[in-house]
Parts: structure tokens; sequence; C-alpha cells
């Protein structure tokens, strides 16, 4: 939010304990009569200020237990949100948000931020424009290895809840990274996976949700691919990586990489795209980009051109001209739920021994 | 063969047709006397020479359809073989190729030719001397591109033989190149497989065998792994890769950049081994390097290796002191009866809708 | 400034004309009144604020030639200053300003943001720390290509008075880029370059300034070096990289790839270092940076990191315990004249022919 | 030699003591009265024997000072010869093997054996072709640590001949590797070196020869140029990397990863070509390939294909139509005589303290 400059912090709760969160807003140099205790406190209270004076969206960064409540609250109260991803705890969470989101017409983001670095977004405008054919084969890999020692014994609070399925739902891996693996590769290719068969592990003793997951898909255009997520792949950081084989030609693009798309073509020399070339990369991969080529852009960057989009679709709005959910710039509620369809079909398939279950395409006319 | 100067070709029968066959004996400079015109014809008049004069072994090079009669029949006229993988059209042939092999007590090695690069010896040493801990998660994966056009159609023999069930078996890139992935991993790990689930599909018209599998993977000591091989994966070439999870630590070899191995170690900097440096690496590994480090290795010191490996053991048992089966420094008959096996459980596992299928684990015993 | 919400942009001069730099303070959401039409002007006014309601610090962008002027004028009027590399027009201009520096010990930070990446700040605590030896051999360059066309006719403004010797001095890409590659080799070894020999190049018709710079280098220490930069180099973009071998050990950094750091080591396993190992990295490294590992950081965290120094040693003057320069954690108004001194002996070399020259090296007592 | 199965060793003398080199021929299956003790001995018996009985060439694989005397002896008793790099000695000795050569008409081989890569190759078509403007920008680099620690005193007789100036001649690194770069260059790019001003080192102690160099080159064609070449460098093991950048495009090759050709053109995505593609190679790179796109060649490989040049142009001698020299496929006594001239140059630079020295350039009549 910080780097565009587009949105100034005014206001929040920063912590289950009142006295923690009164600290960190001093902190952010905020006026202490808008820290507040409870979501659903600020959610009252700055519904009560003037509209010139109170605050135009909400951002939602806790643990996914405590997506679902203060999302629907700040909804229902007028405020337009952006929330961490997954985007609920449970399924018919997810359903219910919808509805909500539905019903008032107010923007709701979801911060697969991944969607948000220039060549993922070039990557989309080669498969979206015909270039590239049909999709014949899909490799999407997510691992890290950051939980194979038990940090959450250890006093790690990022840890403690990813692991602890009151907080973090029925998917543990599957639900921090599946899920931005599975938005990906739909974001990228427009080719939704139609059945999943996942089998997932836990080694380490004591855990309680998949720590690692390695899953077949099948795709509404005939494809073929594979998932693949862990949280105990042993030197792996955050390897978020995608291959798209398609009978035009192939993209790979590495999330620890960013500024670089691989694009193939058979018979013909791989050529590696680069951020901030304008003169062959579509506009929409250029829109999202801020500095010159070879000045490496990075994590934040990407996640700020969520916001971004989020900011404009909140402007309209504001400016009484609201942008339909197919022009966000942004992922959306549809794809939270998205998300969530596909933590529940690689559980059930995973409970049922690493069966193949279908993954209900959402309707075009459903959006 | 040539590489090591270990081995003279003096025999051979180099084609179906007889005069091609005494066309390609004459530009190897072959006494046109042991240019032959069938196998049998060959094994016969060979093992009729005497002792001293007539060949020591035999190298079989053609379509999957004439391994096991070949084989068998040298093996059987007292003749060493050296043979292309996969090992025979069938299962039941391979069957019975373990048992000529183990009646004749003769030297048969699988061309298996990665298990002959330095660095994937290393890597074995690694998991052998119990290094890496146990495996968690294999990603290997064999991506090509050649067969995304119809070369059968275009006159290519090599393709016409691969797409034809008749001279390849019930595998496409299966048999072709996904024994390779398996034989690998195993090579590697020594940890077997013990279940597959194996999703297949073919994309071009008129294509029987299939092009591109993605398989789940379990294995006895407890892992998981994904197993995926293409043969119309657009911009790849002779991707085999390999990556190795496991509690103590991670490994990553690349077929087309062999001479680096990397190792990874959780909270330490990844460390990226090189072929030739005696200081660091393995005997096995340093003993199946020919030149310094530094200046490259390929593809054909790979085959060497497997290659000076099966004339050690044939000079051993000529010289009446042979090795046993365990000693052996390349892949065997039940390498390829192994390779076989996994053949014949993707295909069933495919068949059945991407199903669970064993793949039965050969015990210690019984080699 | 943005990034770390350290510091609150509240006015400026952002035009030599008043009208447009009005337009730019309006969508930076500034109060008119505080958006000057002059430098002079913003300093006098500021200046007359009472102190909790004045500037606390200026940053300065402009071209070359627009350095000195503001500096000094800030300083005088009791400003802390951020200010662009090269830090003047002329080496004069430098050295009277290390004089108003030192008489007004005010802070005065220089952008030589690459010195701002945690793992050169790794980099520099391997040398500063002994753990690499001896400097025996720097390799550094830092090659684009975006002049390579005649821009400067073409309406950029960038190219325009960075070809222009009345706006940037008597450095073309030595000045630009030459100077950054000389400030990261000394930084992060501390062995400062003592003699240098270049041959400067132009190849575009019309220029005036080098576009292209190869020199060799000796150091105090005994050592040898290349350093090799050009803005005609095709198909480069940002193209800065270190490579430093010492008796001990050598490292080398890409700029392109900043969160990689590589260590080698005679006889050992390459390493690959990775932003974000407190496990592994020095306290420096560690501080330097905001996200987990993995998630890549890129030039505008580096960028900030040098604000972050620099507003660090501001809070510590405003709270009356003034940092020593040796403390600063940013690069100075001595390494601005170090810059400065390259660049005239690189063209003093350059126009004899390419001969040697002494680059004369700072004393320690002299800072 | 042995790969192309071309050629077969029937004579040699392979050790300056008799009884070492009668053990090596054993080994090598030879022929005991064609193992000679002195390569006086050796051209003179096998002169003496009939035509369709002697060798056909020499192959000199000695240290420096052993090559003059071997070539012009066997040259003169009517035999082709194949040498290694540098040529000779001394630039005297170049200078007469020249003339024998000419006066005897025999075909002459020098092993530069990196231009043997067919990427290489394809590299040299680029320019030969016009594809690739005017030379603008050359930085060649020959890295290699083997001799950062003292191992002429611990043993490596490579390390003593290499360090030994009555063996090696006036160069160290410069002769042994410089060589190398300054040939491929030059044999890439056909832009010969004009003028050369190089700064040698020795970092250990007792020895006498240059260990490191740095050198700005300038070229015929108006471009400029570092070549770098070291034996001390830490942690590099073979590193000969070129990089040309030119008015129409840039190339990239590293021997270490021979198999990859980098091409950038300003404004484009970078291309990777890559070897066995005859779709878009040129012929003389298919030519030079023997197995398919990535299944990795090699070092021996490429030095096959100096091997399989010279055996072309000795066949066409003895069948009584010799190719000119124009039309070899190897590099040639010319390129012996300028690998001295640069080392004398190189030399001579040096010992001025660097200073800029002439670097004469053969005429096209000369050869």
């Amino acid at each position: 939010m910080a780097l565009d400059q587009q949105v100034e912090l005014v206001a929040g709760v920063f912590s289950r304990n009142e006295a923690n969160s009164k600290v960190t807003g001093e902190k952010l140099f905020l006026d202490p009569s808008r820290v507040y205790a409870t979501y659903e406190e600020m959610a009252a209270a700055e519904a009560a200020l003037p509209a010139d004076r109170r605050i135009d969206f909400v951002s939602i960064v806790t643990p996914n237990n405590a997506h679902f409540g203060p999302s629907r609250t700040f909804l229902e109260a007028g405020f337009h949100v952006v929330c961490d991803k997954p985007m609920t705890l449970t399924l018919e969470e997810s359903e219910a948000l919808v509805e909500v989101v539905e019903r008032t017409g107010l923007v709701f983001a979801l911060t697969h931020n991944y969607t948000g670095y220039p060549l993922v977004r070039h990557a989309r405008h080669l498969f979206q424009s015909g270039q590239m054919g049909t999709v014949r084969k899909v490799l999407v890999e997510y691992l890290q290895d950051w939980l194979m020692e038990p940090q959450e014994k250890h006093g790690s609070k990022q840890a403690a809840w990813r692991t602890n399925p009151a907080e973090s739902g029925i998917g543990g891996a599957l639900g921090d990274i599946g899920t931005h693996a599975l938005n990906l590769l739909e974001y990228i290719t427009g080719d939704p996976v139609c059945e999943i068969c996942a089998d997932k592990s836990i080694f380490l003793p004591d855990r309680l949700l998949d720590e690692d997951v390695n899953a077949l898909l099948r795709f509404e255009g005939g494809g073929k691919g594979v998932l693949t997520v862990s949280q105990v792949a042993t030197g792996e950081e955050n390897g978020l990586r995608l291959r798209v084989y398609a009978s035009e030609g192939a993209i790979t693009w590495s999330q620890e990489n960013p500024n670089v798309l691989e694009l193939a073509r058979h018979g013909q020399p791989r050529q590696i795209l680069t951020r901030g070339h304008a003169e062959y990369l579509s506009a929409e991969a250029t829109a999202a980009t801020r500095i010159p080529t070879g000045h490496p852009e990075g994590y934040l960057e990407g996640f700020a051109n969520v916001y971004v989009g989020a900011v404009e679709a909140i402007r309209r709005h504001i400016a009484g001209d609201p942008m339909k959910t197919s022009e966000y710039r942004f992922p959306t509620v549809y794809d939270g739920l998205r998300g969530m369809q596909f933590i529940y079909s690689a559980v059930e398939s995973a409970n049922a021994g690493a069966a193949w279950v279908p993954m209900k395409v959402r309707k075009k006319s459903e959006e």
C-alpha cells in the first residue's frame, strides 16, 4: 500500500490484545482514537464518522479463521475489503461471502499477490490472445522448507496458526500455498481444473495438516497436469514455479526470479522475455511495471499491483461508476471461492486414498 | 565403446537387409566374412570360431521387439550381452530373460546410460552412505518435444518404431523415457516405488501409444513422488531432471547439465558440486570421470561408463573369476525386469482411469 | 522513502517550470504553499518555518549539474541532504562540498543505492571480517544498452542530459554507471584502486561523452582488476556484476539477480547464499532485509536501505547525538568525492591514450 | 581420435624414458617394434616403412619445448602433423615452422580445440555472414584456479612444466590459456586484435611466469575489448567465456556450458540457441554435431572435431587433391604463429609496465 502512495493507513486493529494494538498504532503514527480493540468496534465507529473522514476500505491480514467475520462485518457496514487468502476457514463461509459481496455490490479483493507480477500478466496475455494454442500439460509446483522443523513448538506464531486446523481450516500446505499454485495456473491459462487426484503426506510427528501434496490434474480443455506443494521440501525457499506446455508454445515462470519469462516454441530458440520491455511485452505487463528493465522488481511490487487494482475499483465505486467484476484487475471473491473448492476437493481426494474427485468449474454465467 | 579403446568391433548384423548390412560393415572396416545377414547366423558362426577368434560379447541396439530374441540366442550360444532398454517387448519376455541370464551365468548389461554420469553416481553415494536421511519427496521428469510433430508420417525411422506398438510394446513415452526416469530415481535413492497412479495422454491424431504421462508415486520407505514424462512437451529437448527431498538434505540433477549436482541442506547455503573434484566427491564418482573439472563431459562418456562396467565384468568372467550381480557397476537384467514391471503397472493404472496399482518390489533375496 | 513509512514528503520543487512543479505537487497531495519555484526559495522558506513544521532533510534527484548548488544551499540553510550520484558536475565542486559538509556537521548521504542490497552488505562483511584473505583479482562490469540508439534525438530527457557534458560533466557512462561500479567494489573489498588505465570509446555519431570504457585497475593491496562499463552493450539491461578473487575465497554478485551471492573456495563446492537466512548471513545483511527468503527483494528495497541509513543518522542528529561519519550506514560525501576522482582519473588516462594514472587514495585520517 | 574411428594409433613415443614408453605402448596394444625411444628414431623408422604400412600423421602432445623439434622432424620426413598449442617455445621457432609447413605443403593442425564446439562454429557463422554488424566490445576471459596451490612443489608434472620457463616459454597463463582466449575471439569475430595493453601478475612465491593477466584490446575494425586470464582465480575451473557486443547483436558463449549460445538483439527477447537444431543453426554447426539436441556433448567432441578436420585434409592430401589452407576446418600454423605473437606482445607490454604494444595483423595475402 505504501509503495504507490495512493492509500494512507488511518485506522486499525493490530492485535487481539488491545494494549498491543495501541502500541502498534502508535508506531504507525496513527490517531489513537482510531486504533480499535475489535473489528466490530472499528466497523461501527468508522461507519459512524462523516463520509469524508472515515476509512474507504479495510485490509484483512489475519489467520484464516479471522477472514470471514471481519470481511462480512465491514462489507455489511458499507466498506470495501481487501483480504488475504485462502478466503475463509470453510467452504461454507466462502459461499456465504460470495452472497454478501454480490448483495452489497462492494469491492472485494483477494491478495493472490503472484498475479501481480508483470510477467505473469504477460503470460496470461499470451494465452488469452491465442498465441499459445491448446494447453496440453501444466506443471505447477510450490515448494518451501520452512516447516521442516517444528517451529510451532518453538514460538513461531506463523507456524503455530498454519499448523492448527482451528485457525487454518482443513488444508495445511494446500491452503497456504496450494491455493496460490492453483490460482496462478488458472489465471494464466484460463483453462480450469476439472478433476483432481491428490496424495497428501505428513512427515513430522504431531502435525495434523498436510505438509506435502502431490496431485494429478485434468483440465476442462483436455490437458493434464501436476500440482505439487510442500512445506518440508529441504532447501526450498519460496519455489512457486509454473510450466505450461501448449500446442503452439510453452512458458516457464518462477517466482524466485520473477523478472524473467521463458517462451519456447517447437524448433525455435528459446526466448527470454524480461520485465520492462514495452517493445515486445503486452500493455498489461507494461502497466504493472514501475522501474526500468534490469532493475529488479520483487515480491512487494507484485503485491502492490493487487492494491493498485483494488484502489482503482474502489475509486470508481466512490465516483459512482463501479467496475464490473469481469473488469477487475485483481483476484475476486470468486477466485477465493475457487481456492476453497480446491482445498475441499483435494482433501476429499486425499482422504479417499488419492482418488479422482471432480472440481466443479464455475460457469461464466455464474460470475 | 570406442571411447575407452577396450573393445574392438569385429562382427555384426547392421540391418534387416543383408546388402545394407554389408555396406555398413565395409564402412566400419570389418572383415566381410563376419558381417552377417541375421543374428541367428551370427551367433552360430561366431560360436563356431576358435575361442580366441570369436566375439566376447554382443551389443544389441535395435527396436524393442528385437531385444529378447537376440539376447536369448547369444546368451544360449555362450556370449555375454549388452542390450538397449526397455529390455524386451513384453513383461513375459523379461521374466524369461531373467531365467536365461541366471541359468547361463553370463554377463547381461542394460544400457540405462544415465546411471553412468559421475554425479549421478555421487548422488547415489550420498543416499547409500546415509548422509541424506529418509526420502520424503521425489520429483522426476523426463520431457522432450521431438514427437510433437507426426515424424513417423514423414519418414523418421526412429519415430516410426517408437510409435508402433508392434515394435515398442505397450508403452510409448513410458517405455522410451519413463523407464529411464524410474531407473534413475531408484538407482540414486535405493528406495523402490511400491505404488503408482498414472494418467496417460495422447494428443496427436492416429497415435496409439502414450505421448505424455503424469504419475503419482509412493515409495517403500514412506516417501511420495511425482514422475512426469512427455514427448510432446513443447520446447523440451532431453529434459531428464531429478529432485529428491530427504530428511537430511536434497539433491537436484539435470541430464542437460550433467556436470553439476546441487546439494541443499535446511538452513545452509546450497552447494554446487561439480564433476572432477576428487577432494570432495566419492570414489565412485571419481572413478567414472575421464577429464579434468570444468572440461565438460557429456552423454557419450556416461554411456561409455556402462560399457566400462560391462567390460570389467566380462573380463572377470573370462578370467574365471566372475563378479556377483550385486558387484556389477552397470544396470542388470533385474533393472530391465523392473522397467517392464513399471511399464505394465503404469499402463494398468492408466487403463483403469489412473487408479492406484501396486508395483511389486523385488526382494533382495531374489537377486 | 515511501517503503518504510519513516519519511513523509511535505515540500518540494518538482520542475524548473513552476507550473509543472505545482501540478506535480498536487498529484502528490502536497500543501500548495510548500511547492516551490526554485530550490533557493524552498531553502529560505522552509528555514523560516518553526522547527517542528519545517522539513528535516531534502532529497536531490536532478541531473548532475544541479547537485552542488542545491546541496550547498540546503546544507548552509541547516538542512540534511540526500543526493544522487555522481555527486557534482566537477571535481572542484565535490571538494567544495566536502568542506561544507565538514563545516556544518550535517548529514549528507549519496545514493549509491547498490550498497543497500543485503547480499552486498554480506559480501562486505566477508572481506572486512578477514574470511576472504587478500584481494588478487577484481572483475567489475556495468553493462547496459539503452543508449545504443540516439534516444536523445528522439525526445528522451534521460538520454538528453546524460549525453550532454553541460549537464553530466566530463564523464558519460563513466559518471552514470562507472561510479557505481567503482563504489561497489571498494565498498565490498575495502581495498582502494590506486592506479587506472582506461580506454574509452564513442560509437554513435554526434556523441560527446564516453559510451563505453574498459579499464585496468591496480589496488593498494597488490591485487589487479578490470572495470568495464558500457551503455551500448547490445542486449544488456542493467548488468552490474562483481567478481572478486581473493586468496581465501571468491565472491560473485549480480545486480540483476540480487538475492543471491556466490561464494567459492578452492577445492570446495561453490556455495549459493540467499537473502534472508539469518542462520548464516551476517547481522548487517539481516538488518537490511524486509521479507522472508525466497520472496524476492529488488531495486527499490536496496534504495530504501540507503534512506533508512540516512534517516537513522538524521534522527540521531536531531536527537543531539550525531553519528560519526565512520558509523554511517550509507555512502557519504567522501564516497562522492572518490567517484569524482575516479571520473577525472579515468578521463585523464583515456585522453592520454589509455595511460596509467594514479588514483589518489584518501587516507583514513582524512575522514 | 578414438571417437570417430577414422584413425588408428599404431606407433609412438610415450615417454622420455624408453622403458616407460614401452610399458605404455603395451597398454595401448601396439606392436612393440613401433614403440620408439625418441621422435627422431620414430620419424626415421616410419619413413623407412612401405607407404601402406607407415603412419599417416603424428600427434604431438608434449610440453611446449618439445613441439618444434618433433614437428619439424616429422614434416621433413614427409608426415603430416597435429600439434598442441602454444605452437612452439619461442616466436622464432614458430616463424621457422611456418616456413617448413609452407615448403613441404603438408598438413599441420594446431589443437585449439575450443574452435571445435558446434556453437562456436555457429557464432563464427553469425559474424561471417554479416548478421552481427560491427564489433564494438569483446569481453573474453579464461579463468582457472588449479595453480593457486604450488602443485609443482608437490609432484604435479602438469604444474611443473607449465610453471617452468624452460619448458613453457615466456608465457605462463598467457601461453597455456591466453592463446586459447585470443584464438577463440579472433576465430569467431574475424576481427583481429591490433593493439594490446597487458598487466601481468604473480601472486605465489617462487613462481617465474605470469599467473594472471588483465589486458585491454583494440581491434582492427575499431572495437575495443578486455582479455583476462588467470590460473589463480579462486573457485574457477575452466572458465573460458566470450561475449561480443556488436552493432546488430551480441553473443555469449561459455565453454563450461558449451551446448548453449546466447544471442541478444537490442529491444528483443534474448535467444537461447542450443546444439543440434538443424532447423535454425548453420550448416557448419550441424556438421560438427554427433548426437541429438539435449544429449550433451562436451570437451572430447570439440577436440575430436579438430581431428576430423585434420583427417579430412590428410585424406585429401593422400588422395592427391590437397585442400588450400583457407579451406582447412581446423586451426593452422598461422594460428599458431598468431598465438606466439600474442604471447610476445603481451609480455612486451607487461614488461613495459602495461604499455600499449601493437600486435601485427597478418595480411590475408600472407596466408
